[in-house]
């Protein structure tokens, strides 16, 4: 006689999934990526840091020194805030203290926290059209209401703002005033000015993401929407603007160490959101990094300056050669990206798979859209490509772009 | 004439929070923590795992070997799921495959992932009371209802809980069936059973969170209700136990390393949840764990339940020679906790104050139940104290007990 055990009632796990699941989706990109990844595919799709540039043996000698120095303790649990000495230095270079800085898991984290900390289901958030594809994803399990900002080539078209502001009682503004991701448009000084003075009076926060600002290999740097109302008010915990940056693109991604700049009542709900979250970013990365930014990390930004430089104004050659004369594409002065934008009726989407087919590949636009829209559109990232890499892909992207022209002709 | 910038209106942060933010506090131990971290006062409040038993040394060269095996990839973005050799080895153990296994950044964050992804405002959400206050926190801001489930010194009373379950319609239960923090109490093979049982025959998902499991130092192991299910139904697809556990306890935790076992209808909605809330766990720090799972792992596993159960023996024996006859006490057979619980009508919270002017701390009990209550309790960590503090700290403590006690007579 066999002992067979009493069946478990099946429970329906997909019903038990709540709303906010429900709204989730996988992110679009990650979809698209793993169609690219063959490794005779060129792409230009992904927007990773170039990995030939890490600082490999400095991260090395940084993770020996860091526990050597701080023994288990660079083991131990640590405080929510994040190490001290780390965000002594952020708040020093930022002119703050380091109540107003707070170590988070990736940018990604700062963004989500913020989003808990801030959305209420239906609240209005304004963002660029188009915008970074992760915040619209961190922000949407919190039921924000996206209302679309227009963009030209010089950011945010703030007359538009006022317009959407007097419509919309709004939370908060979302923006990525350099180098943005998707687009690689910089928002100009002047248009800097009129945002921080309208959002002030509307009342409306700023969550100002800038991974990529230390990355200008073009033009005259520009004041952060942060610094100008630093400037402006003189006390930090009187700023309406939320800063948000990272060493994921200036140093490495895979430590996962970024912070926030803000207010102290922000940074106070900061704090216990991220209690609830994780508790606290990991020690030894914070440690490591803290180790690395005073001599490795200006070393460091200039390498990749240099190399992200080449490589966009390579692109931009090649993309002047192989492109027909319909196509615009943005100059960018900094960051990873630049912006294609195809004749009106063009589905970039479609147009992928035959890229695929001549073995190259890049981001469509749309979802970069928090309302649709945007089909014409596709994200090319040059910052991990070689010379060959892109005389190569943007030559059969051209021929694939000049066929799919002459079919609708 | 000097140039004075317009001053920006100001905007009302604390006004602009969502109702979320609003409803999160300070974690009621992080603030007693403040106050008893005085160098020369014994703390049996925190929840520290033993530091002079970290393997600094066998830390140091799982880095070095992680970044010479995979130069900048340890340093480069990877996936959400996380990194797939540690997925298997996790995988292998549970008798699932890597598709079942999500990592997370501290088990605190897969905590946090469960709530975004299933609980709705208002669900009923099951816990022990007393239960692990970081779950009520990272519940908290997805808007639970909390009902508590008795328990006795075999842990959930599982007829009690067949009332509950009758009485209110639940989403989920969350339950620490070994050495639970706080009561250091495991929960009986019988109770594991019927709770099975009766949480699939009314729907209820299980959230099983397992940090301590490994370190049994006295007592026979048991199987995880994990396990059970995954016995009773052949298939980790239908499973309706979700498993939590970490390297926090048994290896280091301040590398944030953990993760998350579930069907996978449950994983895919945590990998879409973790991309939004930090893309994924740094690489380093799961590269470093998988060079240490083989061999440093199960060494370090022997070496830490060996410490904590003499530690534990040590804090057991002197309770029972200081403390009054009426004060009751686990006797945990793992983990780092256990539980005093003084006669009805005392006050620990007023206690830990005249505590501390023994130079002893612990925490108060209250703050561990959802609903209140327990003003009668504490919880002692004994996995991070010499003898000599055991020693002292007790016999303080059974002081300031005795005369709190006498007081009120």
């Amino acid at each position: 006689m066999t002992f067979s055990p009493p069946a478990l009632p099946s429970v329906d796990l997909a019903a038990r999934l709540s709303g906010r699941a429900r709204r989730m989706t996988a992110s679009a990109i990650r979809e698209i990526l793993k169609v690219t990844q063959q490794p005779d595919v060129i792409s230009f799709a992904g927007g990773l840091p170039a990995p030939e540039l890490f600082p490999i043996e400095e991260v090395r000698r940084a993770a020996d020194a860091a526990l050597t120095k701080y023994g288990p303790a660079a083991l131990q649990y640590s405080t929510t805030e994040g190490h001290l000495p780390l965000r002594e230095w952020i708040a020093a270079r930022a002119g703050i203290t380091p109540a107003h800085v707070q170590i988070v898991t990736g940018s990604q984290q700062g963004l989500d926290l913020l989003g808990k900390i801030l959305i209420d289901e239906g609240d209005v958030v304004l963002v660029e059209a188009p915008t970074y594809l992760g915040a619209l994803q961190s922000f949407l399990p919190y039921g924000p209401r996206y209302v679309e900002l227009p963009t030209d080539e010089h950011g945010i078209d703030t007359d538009a703002l006022e317009a959407v502001l007097r419509a919309h009682p709004a939370k908060l503004l979302y923006a990525i005033p350099n180098f943005q991701n998707p687009t690689g448009r910089t928002l100009s000084l002047e248009r800097r000015r009129r945002l921080l003075e309208l959002t002030a009076q509307y009342g409306v926060l700023v969550v100002e993401d800038d991974p990529y600002g230390k990355l200008r290999f073009r033009g005259e740097e520009l004041p952060s929407l942060y610094q100008l109302a630093l400037e402006l008010t003189g006390d930090p915990d009187r700023s309406h603007v939320i800063y948000s940056s990272s060493f994921s693109k200036t140093l490495v991604p895979g430590l996962r160490d970024a912070w926030v700049q803000a207010a102290r009542p922000i940074i106070e709900k900061l704090v216990q959101a991220k209690q609830g979250a994780d508790l606290h970013t990991p020690t030894l990365n914070q440690m490591i990094v803290a180790e690395l930014v005073h001599d490795v990390l200006p070393r460091q930004i200039e390498t990749v300056k240099k190399a992200y430089g080449e490589r966009a104004q390579d692109m931009i050659a090649r993309l002047r050669e192989a492109f027909p004369p319909e196509v615009q594409f943005t100059t960018p002065e900094g960051g990873m990206f630049l912006w294609v934008t195809l004749p009106e009726g063009t589905d970039t989407t479609a147009l992928l798979t035959r890229a695929v087919e001549r073995k190259v590949a890049f981001v469509p636009g749309s979802p970069f859209y928090a309302l649709g829209g945007g089909q014409n559109t596709m994200r090319l990232s040059y910052s991990s490509a070689t010379p060959e890499q892109i005389r190569r892909g943007i030559h059969a992207l051209g021929e694939t772009i000049r066929e799919a022209l002459e079919a609708t002709r």
